[in-house]
Parts: C-alpha cells; structure tokens; sequence
C-alpha cells in the first residue's frame, strides 16, 4: 500500500496547517471509504516487464516481504545461474523459507546452442510447474521467463494454462522484457520498468549489489 | 546485466539451430566488445519513481543483492513505521549488514498534522545524512523521500546537496512517485515504475509479501 493522488495538496500544504488538516482530514475519509471496498485476498499474477531496470529487484523485494510473513517462496531463475548472485547468498539463509534454484546457463549469446537452451528451459520451467502445483509454495517467482518465451523455448500455451491453473491464494511473478501480450491479458498485476537514465551509457559497469 | 536487444533474433532462431548458433555468435562478439567500454566502478545515485508498483520493491532487492555481497547498507523509510512489514523480519536476521529504520508514522492524511510530519521527516533525514557521511555504508536506501520532497517536509537543495557530497563508491537510492526534476537531473539510474494493470481496481486489498 502506497500513497496516491497526493499530487494536489502539495501546493496548498504550504498555504497553513489548519487547511492542511483539513484537506488530510477529508483525503483519510475519502481514502477509508475506498479502502473499504477492497476487501478481497486473491492470489495474484504478477508480471514485470518493460526495458528499465528494477524488473528481478522488485521481485527479489516482494520475495523478501513473503518470507518475512511467514510463507515459502519457490524462486526459479531461466537466465542466471553459474554466477554468484547477492539473492542466492541471503535466501540461503532462510532454507526453510525459500527453495531458490538458479537454472539458467547464461544468456543465449554465451551458450551458442539452440537445442540446449530449450533444454534447460524445459528443466526450470519443470521447477516452476511443480512449486505451481505444490500447495506448499504461496508464491513463486519464475525469473526472466518472459526471455524463454522470447524465444520460443516453451510454448506459451502450456505457460497460460498452468500460471491460469494456480491455486486461489498463490502469488506467481514472472519478469523479463518483452512479456507476451496474452500473459498481460492474464495478469493482475502488470507494472513496466521504462528506462529514463542508465550508467552503463557513461562506461559504468555492472556492479555488485546492483546488477548481481 | 541483464539480456539486451535479444528482440530481432527471436524470428530467425526457429530458422534453424546452425544459423541461431552464427547468429549467437556475433551477438556475443558485440556484446563483449561492448562491455570492455564498460570498466568503471562508481557509486551510483538510483531513483525509482513514477505511478505504477515496484519502487520500494526493486530497491529492496538491491539491498538484497547488497548485503548477499557482504556490503553494509542503511535503510530509511519515510512513510512506513507503525506497520509490521516483511522487510522488517527479514532485515533483522542481519543485523551486522543492514541498520533498518522504520521512520515514518504513517500517511500524511493520517496525522493531519504538517508540524508533526516536518518534525518526522526532519528525523529520518538526519538518519539517511549520518548514513551517507559514514563511510562504513556502501549503499543507503532513503525509502519514499520523494513524498516528503513533494509536500515540501525538506529543502531540495539540502537533499541535492547530500547526495551529490556522497562517497565515490557509495550508492544511494531514493524512491517515490514524483521524483524532482531536480534530483532526477542529478542521479545516474532513473526508472520510472509504469502501471500497466493494478488488482486494486478489481477490488483486491493491500496483502502481505506484495505491499506490506
């Protein structure tokens, strides 16, 4: 829950406290009476995309505020998984909590090898199907499935069905650019990272605690 | 890092595994030529701003990423306080590697107080000031700073002048709808948090591992 449409009593907070108490008073009814039809839990399908960046980070976030309540996380990651991540190093301390599995080879440009790439993306989206179906799992995080789909390596068919299939209270995050218009059609929630400024343009690489 | 410009061969890759590979192949000699351009380490001023979900998140994650590298990192959040949130279980577990500051006293329709809310804010950024100055952090988080900025709770310039004065190699991350031109201007990673879909509209609460 995040602060909204606070926009326009910025000019006006300045003109006294006795309207700005009056103008907060009217937003907290006007806020309360929204709020109060949103009453429903629902287990969500989450999809970030968009060429800016923040699209695994905020998945990384919402993961981290699953484990903090209580429920176990299932993370399946289709790019990453020879480097050494910070996620993996902190999600390794909660093993009850977070069964994480980096999957991917690198990217498509390392691996050079079409057949084998489908290859693993057939083994991680396996993962992905069982934490999906295993009602143990309140949320699970398949990363950079959006690239796979990409490409082709899975039928998007198959993934429709089964994220459409989730349990009613199952939280499922998919990211990656490019996610496929049917998947948004699908969606709940569906937020784009667009890019406004990128290091990487002035020669600053990719960092620790940042990118990895 | 993350895949770029993977768009244009997603046609071609079915065209056959040997043309994929060739394809591949350059894709990976571009890309390495590339990143030898990219050699700088640098500390990084991040903002995530704009309407849709995912700031707060994504810079979690990062803090995330961070503390999984064995970096120190300070967190500051404006807004949130009162509330029992999933970061906050977390971040405990490491308390060496992340100084968490739940600052805020809720939204500014809920005190209805501007006197009080300067007061707040006041305090918190005198956490994120102390956090920046000291060397021991390499990354701070001044969560939501943007909605103080936006009522006027704090001088721009003073906020501008703080995180220009930063460490070399110390990144800070300021996040909220409505980042300053000011601060945007100055920053090296802007993302702009588009909402594509919200479940809110369908009548869906704030639910833990999501919002809270």
């Amino acid at each position: 829950m995040e602060p909204e449409s606070q926009e326009d009593s910025a000019v006006d907070a300045a003109n006294g406290d006795t309207r700005h108490a009056d103008k907060m008073r009217k937003k907290q009814a006007a806020r309360t009476a929204i709020m109060a039809t949103k009453t429903r839990e629902q287990g969500l399908l989450i999809v970030h995309t968009g060429k800016g960046k923040g699209k695994t980070s905020a998945a990384l976030g919402m993961v981290v505020r699953a484990i903090g309540h209580g429920m176990k996380v299932g993370v399946v990651q289709f790019v990453k998984g020879a480097m050494t991540t910070g996620e993996k190093a902190v999600f390794g301390a909660f093993p009850d909590s977070v069964e994480f599995k980096p999957m991917g080879e690198g990217f498509t440009w390392d691996t050079q090898d079409r057949a084998r790439d489908i290859a693993v993306t057939r083994a991680a989206w396996e993962e992905v199907k069982r934490m999906i179906s295993d009602p143990s799992y309140h949320m699970v995080l398949a990363d950079e499935l959006n690239i796979a789909l990409r490409y082709d390596y899975l039928p998007l068919d198959e993934v429709l069905e089964v994220v459409s299939a989730r349990g009613e209270m199952k939280h499922v995050i998919v990211t990656g650019r490019n996610a496929p218009e049917a998947l948004i059609e699908a969606a709940d929630l569906v937020t784009e990272m667009t890019m406004v400024k990128h290091p990487f343009r002035s020669g600053v690489k990719a960092q620790k605690g940042i990118e990895f």
